[in-house]
């Protein structure tokens, strides 16, 4: 859906990019792309956007247009004959997409021409951050759901074209379907919807409008019951019609509740459903619903089958934003590092690999390892900021989590379905034992450096400590 | 930059469609865009996104894919024939773009062939919501930045391709440059940016890095440092590269603090770049600013010249969204409405119109009248919901606020730049008396109703009330 050209990035890349240009055309660098805290002060985050970013790696160039704009903007003509020409030819080492992943360790690592991997990070940042953000808040939706369905309904919310992602990334995260039609068309999710209430309003008479419907659109026929009063005109009208339904063969799916009190609500509608030997129409519900709302009306044991969920989900409240950042850790073959006065925002060094510890159940145990690239077997991990801390690896499955998924530019895996995608997410997220998962106090992933690797950072920030 | 198509949309629309497609394909609507309350606890809003609005309805239609899917997806022929030739005849109706609005009143009506206006709504409510939403925030800012300079730099953060239009709005409501090059490219707004820390570390030397950027880049030619230390290093590498830059006549533009105490930092580095002779240098700030942040560092005097701003700008924090909704109020010329167990979220049936009262200085009142479509003359206005309150209308001047904009599904107004759009709201937030600016308990802004549109409102309520 979307043409995105190499100038969807921050001006500064191309300042910048036009200084490496004139100065040092071939240096090669190493950035990492992390987050440093999990989303919604939760336990973990599913990387979502991968196969995005992939995508357009391997076309992206710079329009006309784009050519045009930046020679009225001062950039110089030699450097412009360069970005005509562009295309990006380096190397992307990544988590795969779907897993859970965790803060301040790499999950991507892009290694090309500083001049290709400074361009491309404005985008590379905007696809992953977004859609790592919404995935999270889906999976934790999900988690709450439990095995429920659920509808992503946010797009009139979404942040303008943003919500073509968060459909697909609420899928991934674990939604069964989506109301936006180009998002389901692009990425094969299912599609769902029905009506709304300027339907009944067109009609005035709700249930004529009700009828027709029936009439024209009878599969997963869902009346919204909720356009004048639930219980005293949209059910019994919806009831009528389920009947006249089953006269002529068909079933209505089910009720829509959009307002009011969703626990009492679909209680009353369950037991008059059933009374009326409805037993087989499904309760949907909606209305600003989030992962805390549906773990509270579970909680009640609101009769509800299906949730409807929009703007809390699509816009990824309350956070509204992944804080995700892409730090070079290395150029020409050296290690490099940003300092900060907070230890925590001290960027790691060099090329690196991460570990998983596996145990003996086939279950994550908390522990991820960042290793320098080269290292194959590490014993111990020392924690990153409190050096009296580390912990003894031998007894646990090392799983790499970085693999080489672009070269030279091009794809050197097959592509990822949203379908595979969801599928890995789900595999993974069962590996995650439930203490990570909960929302309160989240227990916490531990992170450790090699003995090699956290050398390195403490001979660097020696270097340049003041 | 997005090639929009009319898939861009949430299903049920069409399944709505289909079935008024069959049972009553000549039926007229009107639905009005209003939200409830006003964004960020504030006391208004900055309408945006009517202009892309209105150009993607003058072209949008369903694509050859477009219409493979629904046939794939249960649609019937006759009616995806109909979808082929799909283009949107209706009129529109609306507040000028740029102008501050309030709660429950139409910003933007929609007069037009049910099916038609059903199949836009999805798109509508997505760029307009979004658009008023970061506009409102942009406004909230400038608010606090009082004349400095701010530019927007949230690309990376923003919702994956959302961030185009973010870009847009925030320049409307107030901002003067965008990093986004896109965004700034197609609508013709100022761009900046000039390094990251990538460009620094990428040397290790950071004098280097410096005065290679100064050769190449002297024009607007801003220094980042932070990278290491900002007092120990970045800023004495940064005073030696301007007196270079000054002895080949060329002039630093600033140094940029992205971490630390910027209220501290910034005083500390105004004093020393003024003890350099070095008073011309300005101070750009960034790192997590908001209009609060903005706000106390004025406060506490800090000498800040241009405050960069990311996140919190285009995701719209804390808010996220702007829940903006599109109610059916007619139907073949019958007004229509949706009831609520709250009478605040009950719709108000019929066209409108909406005046607002000038004062004899040209200042807004603080109250918009909502009138029907064809009454002229109001006298008094009366409260929505309590009856027991009015408003004696006849000392101001009435403003009317709804134009005809759109006219059988072409523009009838000449478009407006974004710039014209951004110069509106600056007249426009002048004629908002300060009570209504403020972020603590803004002063309620006034709405009312003529009595013929109660009238018409309560009787509706009656026939359908339970």
């Amino acid at each position: 859906m979307m043409n995105i050209t190499a100038s969807y990035t921050d001006l500064y890349q191309l300042t910048m990019a036009q200084v490496y240009f004139k100065t040092k055309p071939k240096g090669r660098a190493v950035f990492d792309y992390y987050f440093r805290n999990n989303p919604f002060k939760g336990g973990y985050a599913i990387f979502a956007g991968l196969e995005d970013v992939l995508n357009i790696l391997e076309t992206i160039q710079f329009s006309a247009s784009d050519i045009t704009y930046l020679e009225q903007h001062g950039f110089e003509k030699e450097f412009l004959d360069y970005l005509e020409n562009f295309q990006f030819t380096g190397s992307i080492f990544s988590c795969k997409e779907g897993d859970v992943v965790f803060p301040n360790r790499p999950i991507l690592q892009v290694e090309a021409n500083i001049i290709e991997a400074q361009i491309i990070e404005t985008f590379l940042l905007n696809l992953l951050n977004f859609q790592t953000l919404i995935a999270t808040k889906a999976g934790r939706i999900r988690y709450s759901a439990q095995d429920e369905i659920l509808l992503d309904m946010g797009l009139r919310r979404a942040h303008a074209t943003g919500g073509y992602y968060a459909s697909r990334a609420a899928y991934i995260g674990g939604f069964n379907s989506t109301s936006n039609v180009i998002a389901a068309k692009d990425y094969n999710i299912p599609s769902s919807g029905t009506m709304a209430h300027s339907f009944i309003q067109s009609y005035g008479d709700e249930l004529k409008a009700f009828r027709d419907f029936a009439k024209i659109r009878p599969i997963n026929c869902v009346f919204l019951v909720d356009t004048y009063n639930t219980l005293k005109s949209g059910l019994p009208n919806a009831i009528i019609v389920a009947k006249e339904m089953e006269s002529s063969g068909k079933k209505l799916l089910g009720v829509r509740l959009d307002s009011g009190d969703l626990a009492y609500l679909s209680k009353k509608v369950r037991k008059i459903l059933d009374d009326a030997d409805l037993s087989y129409v499904k309760i949907i519900a909606s209305n600003q619903l989030d992962e805390y709302v549906i773990k509270s009306l579970k909680e009640q044991g609101a009769p509800i089958d299906i949730y409807g969920v929009g703007t809390n989900l699509v816009t990824g409240k309350p956070d509204a934003s992944l804080g995700g950042v892409y730090k070079l850790s290395e150029y020409n073959g050296e290690p490099r590092i940003k300092l900060s006065e907070n230890i925590e925002k001290t960027s790691l060094p060099s090329k690196k690999q991460v570990f998983r510890m596996i145990d003996e159940n086939g279950m994550f145990y908390g522990a991820d390892a960042i290793v320098l690239y080269d290292e194959e077997v590490v014993t111990e991990m020392i924690h990153a900021y409190d050096p009296t801390k580390s912990l003894n690896l031998t007894s646990f499955l090392h799983e790499p989590l970085l693999e080489k998924v672009m070269e030279n530019g091009k794809k050197v895996s097959p592509p990822r379905s949203v379908q595979d995608i969801a599928e890995y997410t789900k595999t993974r997220l069962a590996q995650l034992p439930e203490e990570y998962k909960r929302f309160q106090n989240p227990h916490k992933y531990k992170i450790g450096l090699s003995h090699k690797l956290k050398q390195e950072r403490d001979i660097l920030m020696q270097k340049y400590m003041f």
